[in-house]
């Protein structure tokens, strides 16, 4: 599988597209914004001096979601301005996303997002000229590859992403022989399950290591000393890669693939051979490669658990939401649709785009099931990093 | 008519795109190298500290042209460095278009653009790690406004893009009340024509007028001092707007509208309506508005005839070129390709989708009838700035 070809929101606007279903994904976005609002105050507060600010989103996706965040950014920093008794600095914005991003969906939504800052900062000292001060690009490439010119950026924010691996990981022993991508052993699942080898579970723990690494290797020289990064992402509260909260959503799917296999719609040996290029990281490991790495500080880790729509979950409701039959469905259709506008164009080359119709309504349905005995939680990790001065 | 969202090229990859269709632009482009070339030598050598050189081409497009503008740079100053014996400095490449613009096909070029920039440069000290300090970035929005933050630029170039307006002029009385936006006075044209009133024209010179100078300006603050712009777009080398090589291009689309408004397929009042958001200017006009602007010295300003397929002309053939009919008929589909892949997007919008087929058929016959006994022209203006230090 070439991630960087297949690793791409479904584009459009249309039923099946990201734009359509990623309301979990900006319910991620807000649950983050607290860390990130403080990351940009402890940020406007450590340079006092600051005329120019540079901002990058890694991971933007299309949609609505992808201006959300920096409109987020954009408003804190305007309101910070007048508290900290400073004019607001220049705005210099980056959107990042693989090459195969929906970046037409973003650029046409451009007018309005200026059109907005325009109108919210006007007469409010918002640079020279109002949002004229905002500049936004798109960068398509690789976040775990370098982006940026050196020292160019304060901000970094990422959401949803770093979850997704630069490839799939594959067999340990052939992995220095870079001429033979053997697959992963890993019979009748696509991605960490409690009946994968062990070989599968640290093939994979070891290319996010590398992944996380070269990310923060990459973002550490772009980054100002004292420069932030708030990254959200799906993660593990245990130190077992099998628990439910890790790696269900992909079980349930593997469970929808097989029972089209039985009935012969698919082959069996594809789903053997397919591997999500996906890791639920612990915060041991995040820390563990944070250490390694050597120029950042954790300000703040926590991890979490959100239910599978995206929604927060308080104390008193972490035992299991009673739900009717059909609102379990209905939670399961909405599941169902998320995953499918994620997962879709990766899982299209292997499987064939005429299937996916059928796969996603059984996966609807077993979700759905699911639903109604069980409460399912991803762990969502929010991670704000401070670059050593 | 809303120029921002209809001027753009055909988007994707298919027989009426842009893509398939830019020949003529793409020679603009290499009669422009030369010129190009000889403005990043100037500069690189009345910048011998620089490290990081910040890169614009605006209104890139989208199609094989998007990239081949930068990638002569890229090329240029990669064979400049050796001779001047220095490193090649950290290139920021910014592509600029409209919103509109089909930004996912330059996305999806980058891969392969960065490959062959890693691999010419691999140990020829292009930064560090090769193609890693050229730096692409997208940047969607109109260049007749600010964007690029403040001294971020040291070479600007744009090439068949300046001839566009920011808007269709609209009639001078009612300019001032910008409530009312009355339709120029323009029977059975798209364009000035012998046949159009005396406020048309000057409707027109004022627009491209304010254009320009808008564009300088916003050009003016973010260029470097010493900095550089090539810009190369459709002009006349005389100072009579009805000359063939200024406007002939829409006189013949004007015919082929006329004559179905006269078999009932279109409405002639939406032909009356529409007038082209474009403008062919002299190099006394351009000259007047660099002198009002005042931050920027003509290094060089020509004026050349170039065929309507873009192949430059030699003094000996400025004469009539002889074509047998199938000949001339063969060279009116080609440029019947290459305007409908330009201007379709702006005509569906008045004149409906179902009938482009048959309008280019109807251009591409009168183009090729045209061809037979005459060798129509267009003149090209390039021209070298320099910022004031």
């Amino acid at each position: 599988m070439e991630v960087m070809r297949v690793l791409h929101m479904n584009k459009g606007n249309g039923e099946t597209s990201y734009a359509k279903n990623s309301t979990a994904q900006s319910n991620i976005i807000s649950l983050g914004r607290r860390v990130m609002d403080e990351a940009l105050k402890k940020l406007m507060m450590s340079n006092s001096e600051i005329s120019s600010i540079g901002i990058a989103d890694l991971g933007c996706s299309s949609g609505p979601n992808s201006l959300l965040s920096i409109s987020n950014i954009v408003d804190t920093i305007h309101n910070l301005c007048p508290d900290l008794d400073r004019p607001v600095p220049e705005l210099r914005v980056s959107l990042n996303d693989l090459p195969s991003n929906d970046f037409n969906y973003i650029c046409a939504s451009l007018p309005e997002f200026y059109d907005r800052v325009n109108n919210n900062k006007e007469g409010l000292g918002f640079g020279r000229g109002g949002g004229e001060s905002c500049f936004v690009s798109a960068v398509p490439s690789s976040f775990y590859g370098r982006l940026f010119p050196r020292r160019s950026l304060h901000s970094v924010h990422s959401s949803s992403s770093l979850h997704w691996l630069s490839q799939v990981p594959c067999r340990e022993a052939e992995k220095e022989d870079r001429t033979i991508t053997a697959d992963l052993e890993n019979m009748g699942k696509i991605y960490i399950s409690k009946t994968s080898p062990k070989s599968a579970h640290k093939a994979y723990a070891l290319q996010f290591q590398t992944d996380f690494l070269g990310f923060l290797r990459s973002r550490s020289e772009k980054l100002v000393p004292e420069g932030r990064m708030v990254l959200s992402f799906l993660g593990k509260r245990s130190l077992d890669p099998t628990t439910e909260e890790s790696c269900y959503q992909w079980e349930l799917l593997a469970q929808a693939l097989m029972s089209m296999a039985k009935e012969g719609i698919i082959e069996e040996e594809k789903i053997d051979a397919f591997n999500a290029p996906y890791y639920a990281a612990s915060s041991e490991e995040l820390k563990m490669v944070i250490e390694k790495e050597g120029s950042f500080s954790i300000d703040r880790l926590e991890i979490s658990p959100i239910d599978w729509e995206g929604g927060s979950i308080s104390e008193e409701s972490y035992d299991l939401v009673i739900r009717s039959k059909p609102e379990a469905l209905a939670s399961g259709r909405r599941v169902s649709n998320t995953i499918r506008a994620v997962v879709e164009p990766m899982l299209e080359p292997t499987f064939g785009e005429n299937v996916m119709d059928e796969l996603f309504e059984r996966y609807a349905k077993i979700v759905g099931e699911y639903f109604y005995v069980s409460s399912p939680r991803y762990a969502i990790v929010i991670l704000s990093l401070v670059r050593a001065g």
